[in-house]
């Protein structure tokens, strides 16, 4: 299997891309395809301590980049030339198994839409990070890429979470749940109550075990192992989520330094709460899947270090390993809602 | 000033109602009317140690209670005889400054709507709950009283949270942001687009200190004193806060009891750690305001302890003394979007 490493983007590149995609290498036994300007990406290797290529890592050259002031919808097309088109046309035409890339969503959404395509009857690419609960993980689905959906796009976001939830995160039968604002049938609004229906259907035919409608903090206490969202609710959940966590972990971190009795205490808590931390670390789990597209696309925090692209490549690779984008093909005409019963 | 106090409503009714209302009786020097059943009322006043009612606390016999089983829409006129719809009655007839009640949320903000009315011009009454932030404190403005919004809703959420934050809060320009998923002018939906837009023409006008579009994350971190959102979006962002808050707490005390050594440590932060998790209780604000209905009515949470029901009966007062109502009904005009203008 080979991976299709934008080399190029996110804070740290190329270094920490390199790094990390030479420890996948190295740890999770796959092929590793470089895209990038091939000098600083051979430089990085070299800082990597590897005075050449090792075998089954390859470069492909790219002179652009880009970048955060580029228009995301058009970069890719503006840009063919940067590691992203390069990486995208790369597999496309099948030189690699999945591409990873820690550059900017937007662009990225655009480009796998644009160039690599959606599964044929998918309406709208989603994207679904696995978010840490009380319960142990959650896939939020969709969280950003959508911020008007159709009722239809929910139940393919249900059956798209609901199968990677199986297929890549080994979940026997995972529950898939309505984010709402409440738990009864008759909560939310229109999109939701539409939504409701096409859900409840999809579960009472045996294809999804849809558990109703949850709240987000249901959901955060392990209600779910799939939270169906429309992209613009589902993006606020995660950055709700995760300003809260940096907002606790602040003030806990300013109660351990305040007096010298709390640095003592906080020395002895050291490692137990490093791995309370590690919980909401984005580079533990490395990567979110494009869900939708033709081909595994993995977008990795833009802040990712090594470990965090390291992470992001193994998660490509269990993607790729789980022939989930042909079961989807498969079962394409059940996540299709015939246009009459589409009211939106 | 009388602050009107649902003895029935909540988990701990009337016990920890009656025993908050006469801590706040005597710290706050508010008069203070009880509705629901007299005798139990009484009963729960003497087991607060007090043989007679002290000058200034009087009790309304009702003998109804809305319970959670009721048709939140409909109990406030199936239950005429419950302790919140007299409650509601006894407000507008003036007979007291401000309703406080722990009890359904939905009941209390059906009667408060068509018993005691919204304020003339305003379209929809909104949820301004009071989070803690790592900037302090914010307000977010629906957070869940309408699932569906006009633009024109959310600028009035705007101009009520602006006010609010004003007067009772006491801050000097409270910055007003739209919740959104990202904070280019371009981001979010066509309800954001058009929404922004009002907000943008009311700051220009020096109407209300407008700062644009606002991530949940950036929020959380002090972005914003009032936080305008539609209500679904807002109700899942305070369950999302509040559900990721409780999900680390309880991995915190996990953490903490996982050893001897660890049981330590937490002994030693004790009281420390208990300040952090206060900036979190309920408690410490004790009630939400419907912002928009024609006289103050406070939502106390419903597991509220006494100590909640003496600040929901603080922040009731504070209310009352802001003036906050007259300023709205004065300003109204510029609360109002053109029937032309209204896109939605």
């Amino acid at each position: 299997m080979k991976i299709i490493v934008d080399a190029m983007g996110g804070d740290h590149a190329p270094q920490a891309i390199v790094q990390g995609a030479l420890e996948a290498h190295k740890t999770h036994s796959v092929e590793i395809l470089l895209v990038g300007r091939a000098a600083e990406v051979l430089r990085a290797v070299e800082a990597c301590g590897e005075r050449t290529l090792p075998a089954g890592v390859e470069i492909r050259d790219a002179a652009e980049v880009v970048e955060i002031m580029d228009n995301p919808a058009t970069a890719f097309k503006v840009k063919k030339d940067s590691s992203l088109t390069v990486g995208m046309n790369l597999l496309k035409e099948g030189a690699g198994d999945a591409f990873v890339s820690a550059g900017s969503t937007g662009a990225l959404l655009a480009g796998a839409t644009l160039l690599v395509k959606r599964i044929h009857g998918i309406r709208r690419a989603a994207m679904g990070p696995v978010i840490p609960t009380a319960g142990g993980r959650m896939l939020l689905c969709d969280c950003g890429a959508n911020a008007e959906c159709t009722p239809e796009y929910l139940l393919q976001f249900a059956y798209l979470g609901s199968y990677y939830a199986q297929r890549v995160l080994r979940m026997e039968r995972p529950r898939v749940a309505l984010l709402n604002i409440g738990s009864e049938e008759a909560k939310g609004d229109t999109l939701r109550h539409e939504a409701y229906e096409l859900l409840r259907s999809a579960g009472e035919a045996g294809r999804i075990h849809f558990i109703g409608n949850l709240e987000a903090g249901d959901a955060m206490m392990g209600g779910a192992d799939v939270l169906v969202a429309d992209g613009f609710t589902g993006n606020v959940m995660l950055k709700s989520l995760e300003g809260t966590a940096k907002f606790l972990l602040g003030e806990l971190k300013k109660t351990m330094l305040s007096s010298t009795k709390n640095k003592m205490a906080a020395a002895m808590l050291k490692g137990d709460l490093a791995n309370m931390k590690r919980l909401l670390d984005p580079s533990e789990i490395g990567g979110t899947a494009f869900l939708g597209i033709s081909k595994p696309v993995i977008k990795a925090h833009g802040s990712s270090n090594a470990r965090a692209i390291s992470n992001a490549i193994l998660r490509a690779k269990e993607y790729v390993e789980s022939g989930l984008i042909a079961d989807i093909e498969r079962d394409i005409d059940l996540m299709k809602v015939e246009r009459k019963q589409e009211k939106m």
